[in-house]
């Protein structure tokens, strides 16, 4: 007997521009420009530009397999050099301008990318870079031009090419398990670490985002990513806005607060989605303009830990729902994200997972807690889109039943929400017992002088290490140490509570936008 | 350079169960039974006990790649036996129980099941057919128990069987396009065609119904599919709803207007799922007894063009969104459905479709039409849920591309949305000229005295073919014959009015609950 058959459809990226471009056609991607009216696309032609722009990086003899770099903000041009890499089925290795252009030569290096695709004022970091990437040899310029050029590399202007190219090219057809991007992880435990997605493992993840219960877009939803296109796939949203045929809002370079309120308030945004501090920049233009945002009914928040206080906040002030996430670039990124449908959401609860992930809390020694609901124990991961193995590695990363070490502490409740609970990394070991900075820090936070805090081990020649305190106090506001110290009083072991509070009139962000614990244990810890 | 890599995952669909037993524990699945209280049994329980219908399966000798059979109502033993079945690897055959014993026996020996699994009240029928089936050596009873034996095979309840089985067993790890179900087609042309699905189809099949502007079941829903299992997979809720960790809410066999108003008040159901006319029964119901359904949000309607006055009155009558849909058994089944989101809903509207389907109208000659937006054409379709080749049969049923032609005629709308405007084989060629039954049909079944109208040709000697009129009038109420024709005048072409109306008592209806032309014709077309 001949068994029957369902025909094959290899889960590749084109398809996703492609379905845009055929049943959202005219669906806008809008971009906002400094000093001129914001640019407007529809899929369909956005789709025909992307392919012109294989075409381009065709001709500078551009492979499948090929690694070729992105240095650019969230941008138009920016998504049609994505889908332009991945659909020829080259690999988009996406480069954040805030790292230096030491940090930048060594990931060329290491990915091997001989263009960059660069927004124009990026062209000075991408050059600087390229000193020291000696197998670059062509800078493009896209969202606007550059008069730069370089000893080696050719610099050049995108947008020409890009208009006397062919929109005739051969779009996937390779396998779904090809690689399709690269992003390294900023790097806070060491050397950054190389995460290949692919195909198959992106295309999986937008089905997940695109869940009622996840991000659940709608094609009458405009979605305005500020988590940018060079961190994490920008949490998977280039490819679910044109997948659910969702309007796109880009904000280019600025995401303050003003910028993002007109750009909201211009396009009828109805989800935003980033770090939270861009939202508390956000909500303070709004005080302070006493401007509303009428369209917005959602704000997803994600890559930090929501702080209680602007969680109510935003979800006071803006009339929206707060949706929380949590994830990590080994994860394509998204591990949980808070349920929509769930009545009772709090700022510690990151989600649950969605079909396609899984979690597991295990010991220190790698045994799954025999209980997993309540205990805090060590978070693993595993699922469709989670790393097997880093770029340039030949060991995997999971253990044989593919779990993954997240390397955070975490907590799930009775329903099934998780809350991380901490860094395993940053735990200090004091007289022999762990303290967990995140618990410590979660309480200041809540403050409402404070904007941030952190607490770091001290080398203590007693006790091995103590905590120390570092905040950022919030612009007018004051509290003293005294008062911060009792804030903890009562809430954790009094020998959590830190030797010394420093005041920082900034405190220093690692280049994701995260508090930037490496520098201030080099600076605080010793 | 060594590249990095994303885990493999599978896409098997016992991951699906097993999503919803870790969470969505509690989660129930509640089953209407006569003269009883509803049964209910959370995921977790569920999983369980389909893991020891695994063990019973395998304990008479079942393997992976074999047919099991299944003919059996809406009701959770159906559903742990279709989970323990494909979970095992082995495919899962669904049978109609509104089929003849002869009919289920032919499809029985083309899948070649050894084992049926049994609704208690459907193992006379089961017996009758297995009478001329050979290769069936057991019959398993659920949703009770039954007296009966059989000559050659034997007739067993399977709850004893599931008490005393262990719970442990292998699920998935085959390759994810192993075969998972197969449902014969209810053969309107001919022959019925078997259909095989794979694990990998009916996965991505799930994911692409769980997006926000389709199914978009969250798991505050409580879904009641009304559709049956053994129809084309009852369009792939049985694995949408744990997927999402919605409550599943199953009629067993009666789905009369006041079974189901009961059920739905009783649990609380906000989304609905069948075809058009059990809600015509459930809106009659509700007229005469004076009762609300105040938890019903949504109800979806399927497997037969919704009549504009049905849908009008359930919006109005229950106060509820009305969401279309269309799709084949060859497509898993779903190929649009209606935009959830879109504020323009039209009885005549089926959808669009989402991200893993996509539609192409062709001409006769199957070249696609250079415009694909407002004229009629055929209706292609092909995607990740699409037959490639039919069970049994060398050749595929696709061109090149992948298209399958659907054998409907159809028009696409500037917005994307799809209209079934008529069945290819249903029109009748009058003078040379086509007549199109379903359009006379349409302005039919809006008028309030109709309840069902179809359209056959009549075998003319001088037009070759002319158009007849078959109605079943609404009961209490009557429309002369000249009213009929009278209604269909400026309207569509003088000569597509009816030579003839004939009035049925009541329309004869084929196993899938669809108007039986092929019995109309064969009675009234010669």
């Amino acid at each position: 007997m001949i068994d029957g058959s369902i025909q094959s459809f290899p889960l590749t990226l084109d398809r996703i521009l492609e379905h845009a471009a055929k049943w959202h056609s005219g669906t806008e991607v809008v971009t906002a420009r400094e000093g001129a009216d914001s640019a407007r696309i529809g899929y369909a032609d956005l789709q025909t530009r992307a392919r012109r722009t294989s075409n381009v990086l065709a001709g500078l003899g551009v492979v499948g397999g090929e690694r070729v770099a992105t240095l650019a903000w969230n941008t138009q041009g920016h998504v049609e050099a994505w889908f332009a890499i991945m659909g020829m089925g080259a690999v988009c290795h996406t480069l954040n301008p805030r790292l230096t252009p030491t940090q930048l030569a060594w990931m060329l290096g290491q990915s091997g990318a001989r263009v960059i695709i660069a927004s124009a004022d990026l062209v000075d970091l991408a050059l600087a870079a390229v000193d020291d990437a000696p197998g670059v040899t062509h800078v493009l310029v896209i969202d606007g031009d550059s008069e730069r050029v370089h000893a080696r590399a050719a610099v050049q202007p995108m947008e020409p090419l890009v208009e006397v190219a062919h929109d005739a090219c051969a779009w996937g057809g390779f396998d779904e398990t090809s690689p399709s991007g690269l992003c390294f992880t900023s790097g806070s435990t060491g050397a950054p670490k190389g995460v290949t997605y692919t195909h198959r493992s992106s295309f999986l993840h937008t089905l997940k985002l695109l869940q009622a219960d996840v991000l659940g877009a709608r094609e009458t939803d405009v979605v305005m990513p500020i988590v940018p296109l060079f961190h994490a796939n920008a949490w998977g949203l280039p490819f679910a806005l044109p997948a659910a045929g969702s309007k796109m809002v880009l904000p280019g370079r600025r995401t303050d607060g003003e910028s993002l309120a007109r750009l909201i308030a211009a396009e009828g945004v109805t989800i935003a989605v980033g770090v939270p501090t861009v939202f508390l920049g956000l909500c303070e233009y709004l005080d302070a303009s006493g401007t509303a945002l009428p369209s917005l009914d959602r704000i997803i928040l994600g890559g930090a830990p929501t702080p209680p206080a602007l969680m109510d906040r935003i979800e006071r002030q803006l009339g929206v729902v707060v949706q929380n996430s949590w994830g990590m670039t080994e994860l394509s990124p998204v591990g949980v994200f808070g349920v929509l449908s769930d009545p009772d959401r709090r700022p510690s609860i990151s989600g649950k997972p969605a079909l396609g992930v899984d979690l597991m809390l295990m010991d220190e020694a790698g045994a799954p807690l025999e209980t997993q609901r309540g205990p805090e124990g060590r978070l693993h991961v595993r699922g469709a889109a989670v790393i097997e193995r880093y770029f340039g590695q030949e060991h995997p990363v999971v253990d044989a039943d593919g779990w993954f070490d997240t390397g955070d502490l975490a907590r799930i409740d009775d329903r099934g929400n998780l809350s991380i609970t901490g860094r395993a990394k940053d735990l200090i070991k004091s007289g022999g017992e762990w303290i967990n900075p995140a618990e410590i820090e979660a309480i200041v936070c809540a403050l409402p002088e404070i904007s941030l805090a952190a607490v770091i081990g001290r080398a203590d020649p007693k006790w091995s290490e103590r905590p120390i305190l570092l905040v950022e106090v919030r612009e007018g506001m004051d509290i003293s140490d005294q008062a911060l110290l009792e804030s903890l009083r009562g809430q954790i072991a009094s020998w959590w509570v830190p030797d010394e509070v420093v005041r920082l009139p900034a405190m220093p962000l690692a280049a994701t936008g995260k508090i930037d614990k490496l520098s201030l244990r080099a600076a605080y810890g010793a």
